[in-house]
């Protein structure tokens, strides 16, 4: 079976790779895809998909991931790639500086699209965030987000690849994908 | 003569109404704009003019504004308006703590479309991120902005609509349609 995903980023792609094994074929497009500005990554990924589908015209997901901090009323949410490239994870330990809850979130976002529809498929992981990052694995806020002893940068890319947000989500969509997809 | 501003935004509306005084006749309409995540705001207030006027078919101005501070390599730019919902002046002025290079930018651009075409005129306005909030008057990142030894939340209304960023655009814009609009 095959699949198309669209992204630039060759650290989703590699763990969309590594989570489909065999059992896929997949595609990657680096197609550039204007999106929203928006809160909700539910809307952002369905208006991507839907665009990438119009321009690529096959079968194909998108990805679109939150990353949200309680204390900082959700912040950086669907920004955590501005965010990520100006201020970083050193700008977000200097916010977090001296602040108790340290609760946050991933939620990724896999849209489905091809001629009939557009499918949503979310994943959510919950932790803390730490005050000193560690792991050299991972991407992004991965080396300062704690689940259960250990950061995200801590785990090896296949265990990430069943465990994270972002495999939650692929999860949901395979099942789906399996059982009930019919081109 | 008449002019629509889409905006939602009441301190902004109050900035154009007190620019125009008696010279234009301008109407603040609400309309929900979707907006696109683009690091640019040149091209985001296009899109959002675009989609304003295709809405309401009427000549119209909508404003987008960044606000970047040189240490945070830009942040929050674009995001202006979300970094200061979540994190507000308070998270930046943590992220600012111990940062020797103060400096910083407004910059609004305004976008007027009608029937023919989309023009983008903008106004930038250079200063510092001081340590401790100065002024009650403006809005957003006002009272942590310094230029020439006064924040922007120090400026009383009318002089502020001459000087802020939005005022520079929206002179350029002024002129422009004064001297060479023709409907």
């Amino acid at each position: 079976m095959k699949l198309t995903m669209v992204t630039s980023n060759t650290n989703k792609a590699r763990e969309v790779a590594e989570f489909f094994g065999g059992f896929l074929d997949v595609t990657f497009v680096p197609l550039e895809i204007p999106e929203l500005r928006s809160d909700d990554v539910e809307v952002i990924s369905r208006q991507k998909a839907q665009y990438a589908y119009d321009h690529l015209l096959t079968p194909l997901i998108v990805d679109d991931t939150s990353f949200s901090i309680d204390a900082l009323n959700g912040f950086p949410g669907p920004y955590a790639a501005y965010v990520l490239y100006s201020i970083g994870n050193t700008g977000i330990l200097k916010l977090m500086k001296d602040v108790e809850n340290r609760n946050a979130h991933f939620t990724t976002v896999i849209a489905f699209a091809d001629e009939k529809s557009i499918r949503n498929f979310s994943g959510t992981i919950h932790g803390r965030i730490i005050t000193v990052p560690r792991g050299s694995g991972g991407f992004g806020y991965d080396p300062i987000f704690d689940v259960d002893g250990r950061t995200l940068a801590e785990l090896p890319l296949e265990e990430k690849s069943r465990l994270s947000h972002r495999a939650l989500a692929l999860t949901a969509f395979r099942e789906w994908f399996v059982q009930e997809y019919r081109p």
